[in-house]
């Protein structure tokens, strides 16, 4: 019986649930507010986070003018075959944080799409890597098209990967 | 009675439970194979497929000497605040793919390393979409560097994202 | 007298003098006409080759529905301190041919300019390399956002380099 | 007679011719220094510029631990088909930036080469543009691949490109 049990406990350590809300009456509501209005009232826990903030652990943690940050805390739900957090991981958050620090310059009526990303890779993340932040500001806020520059960190300074992101911005017109 | 069981299917509809096994002693058995093989035979399922992949949704569905191809399931769970699958989503079905190609080209006693990737995305990943694969093509094999390229697709040959990555590959030294 | 008429040989092997048309009245011809017209009258000789063309010793040889090609002739002028054609003139011709590859597409009142470039180098290209050829390809003919890929090869098929392209296209609106 | 010498005058101003020295003996001895030392001493003109340099017209300005600089004097002869510098040697000045920034922390018996790199053009340069400089840094100092960062600005510091680029480290054998 004490065996079974802990075989359980154990396969348990092995699962995760995650909750959320309907994305897309989120995405509806921000399409009505500008950028940095809608991301602060994230980061505040106003408005939902997006499910694939919930899926992967992460969350927003700043939001300022040409700028964002997201935290991670890595866990082995993210792993890859290789024993490390998938790349895929670091680009998501890193795409996070580059493209809201171009949707914080977004007024309302405008709307953004993330047109390209580039990442490299400099270091692995596992699960014994501190919670990692990513810091994404914008380098170049042009009215068409808008470009990221973003940075993974963990509390020491140690850097993970970096990037650069292009965003396209347009006129947004509603449905009727 | 009714109502409140409605409200808890609604709810349910909106959560997510996936599981895992350990993706270290996984990913310790892969080094002692080829990459051609340790991924054969995750795809045949005698090896289980890496955390990520159930905490998105891909699955690997292709190995061939320099190319590999993963499916996924678009769902709410992948969305970001602008109510699409967030990019950063296509970024690690992309990477699996490509870095898969090159996994493949990579014997027993040799490790790779994904150094950089760069998606374009062109066009946007709904709960609505079919099905998408992504398929990886080694485009140089190198002996320390090697590069591949990626495309997301679906049954109608729809492009969703297409990118680049290269990999360092290295010999491997296990500690005793 | 002999050794001097030698030695100005020997200086003349390390110079270069090139000439080319003025490129603004040439680009002002090109506004009026389809991309695919503009770059199929540069390729046949009837409008001038761009001054870049002449000053690193390449040419337009093929142009097509979303497609164009340039080659090179690599020579000394091109070389950086290691002593190879510097990384910068693959990006050069790759560049050409993946941007040409959408101008193709651009009819007559639009314009496009290239956002973003990636170049990834897989091999040395120096003096002794035959002439090289750079062929780009549309990959996604959007309507604001194209892109395009590129690779340079020489004649037995080694490949040297290769890259994508994210081109913006526009509305353009003559001075009057 | 008066009207032919001034056309000859104009066709003059559309010339330009260019003088090296012999590239491989320069890189030969840079294979005997450290990066820093070889880089200083082109700086200073104790060892020749590359012929590319010539060629387009740009020189190394500054050197540093980890970074590195050039200055561009934009002219005619770098334009492209639309009027404007070729997007290519925006590239290639970004790329001697970076990859220079990474040569500086190359010990002697130690080589570089750059495996890719991605620019983004944010604003067009024509020959009315200042002297432009591009100033490369180190991001990641790793012992097998190292990246790197740049922008081109100018006096006024205004953007035109900016971009990343991976170079991987290598040990040197000189052929006996």
């Amino acid at each position: 019986m004490m065996q079974r049990k802990e075989a359980r406990l154990v396969a348990m350590k092995r699962q995760r649930t995650i909750a959320w809300e309907d994305p897309v009456a989120t995405a509806a509501l921000g399409r009505q507010l500008s950028g940095r209005e809608f991301l602060d009232r994230i980061r505040k826990g106003e408005i939902p986070l997006p499910p694939i903030a919930v899926t992967l652990g992460m969350s927003l943690v700043e939001v300022g003018e040409g700028m964002a940050a997201f935290e991670l805390q890595p866990g082995e739900h993210l792993y890859n075959p290789l024993g490390t957090v998938h790349g895929g991981v670091m680009c998501t958050i890193l795409d996070s944080a580059m493209s809201c620090a171009v949707h914080t310059l977004v007024p309302p009526g405008r709307g953004y799409t993330t047109a390209e990303l580039k990442v490299n890779f400099v270091r692995p993340i596992t699960a014994e890597t501190p919670r990692v932040r990513a810091e994404g500001k914008v380098i170049h806020p042009g009215r068409q098209l808008a470009t990221a520059e973003g940075r993974i960190v963990d509390e020491r300074g140690r850097l993970y990967a970096h990037g650069t992101a292009t965003c396209m911005i347009f006129d947004v017109r509603e449905p009727r």
